[in-house]
């Protein structure tokens, strides 16, 4: 896998840097894997964290939320930093020490801008897509005031970072014979079967909606 | 489900308020399903997160870390915001307005305080308890080396809310009878099967080890 060099020195994984990863298509791939990231923030006295929905297009990652929120305007004036995690195994070691876990990361630092007008409708269609692709023209147009109260926000994948655990066990060489089981315990995550809203007048699950049928 | 009140300003939830919780049954059961955190920070110029595993312990929740980590170093000196969030379901609505996730999550703010001498030890061990009940004893034994290397941070669960979203779709009652499916795909996190390291001298998984059989 091509690793790349950071971006910048705050994108950097100082810690256990054999696990960074700076090329796009590793970012990506963690990006749009995960249904929801997690958006933090200062606001001057603490800081503040929000886990919310996203999608990517391109370079960019996009969040979406109530214009009326105060994380939203919040987001619109200072610096963020969004994170992408998915836990895909725990690690059991000989020593304490050396457990761990297998997990695929992303961090991204930036600001985030509106986005507004034609974009703003393109984007929310594009978030439709990635839950459902084509779904956005089948649904109850979205009007005028629906699209007033929601804010679509973007950030540049520029300033970002990936961190990867994908590997077994490492003990100590002394350790390997002691005798306590070692091995890998897998975390799997999986999308069920589709229930039909009881009031559904369509109730013939159509093939763009994920799940197991 | 009893609901309580906020415990302060900054932990009542403004947005979708009939979400919120903040009793710490809710909160405890959020906080031990999930295996990692998010803990947000400002280093004073830009907000930083870290995704790290952590555990619970009565009324605080434990994290660890390298002593000599950066972040760790920060965490004793400024004020946190701890997220955890599951994702349990989409929810494709008839309007692209009321698409929606159920979800569980909690935010914890505070200051993280530092764990140390035995009681340290004993924290490392109710995390080790979290992944394999009783494998403490069993493995080789932490050196002086190894703990202080190892630094346990916690944080009082004082300054907690939790939000859940758990039903089906909402949609405006003038939409009822749009002709587009309505429904709910779930989602699911698993435990999957053991897999022995192939060097384990101990080779029999045994049954504090979690995961299918």
């Amino acid at each position: 896998m091509t690793k790349h060099t950071a971006p910048s020195p705050r994108t950097r994984v100082r810690r256990l840097p054999d696990r960074a990863h700076y090329d796009p298509n590793t970012l990506h791939a963690i990006i749009d894997e995960a249904w929801i990231c997690t958006v933090s923030l200062s606001d001057g006295q603490s800081p503040r964290a929000i886990p919310t929905a996203h999608w990517r297009d391109g370079h960019f990652l996009y969040i979406h939320g109530a214009k009326a929120s105060s994380m939203i305007k919040l987001l619109e004036t200072c610096e963020a930093c969004v994170t992408i995690t998915h836990i895909d195994a725990l690690v059991f070691a000989r020593s304490a020490f050396h457990h761990s876990m297998n997990y695929r990361s992303a961090v991204i630092y930036g600001r985030f801008e509106s986005v507004t007008g034609d974009a703003k409708i393109e984007a929310l269609e594009r978030f439709i897509d990635k839950l459902a692709p084509g779904r956005w023209p089948e649904l109850r147009p979205a009007n005028a005031k629906e699209i007033n109260a929601t804010a679509v926000l973007r950030i540049a994948l520029d300033e970002a970072s990936a961190k990867i655990r994908n590997w077994g066990v490492k003990d100590d060489e002394e350790d390997m014979a002691w005798p306590v089981w070692a091995g890998i315990v897998p975390l799997q995550s999986s999308i069920g079967s589709p229930q039909t809203d009881a009031q559904s007048v369509t109730t013939t699950i159509p093939s763009n909606i994920p799940g197991e049928r």
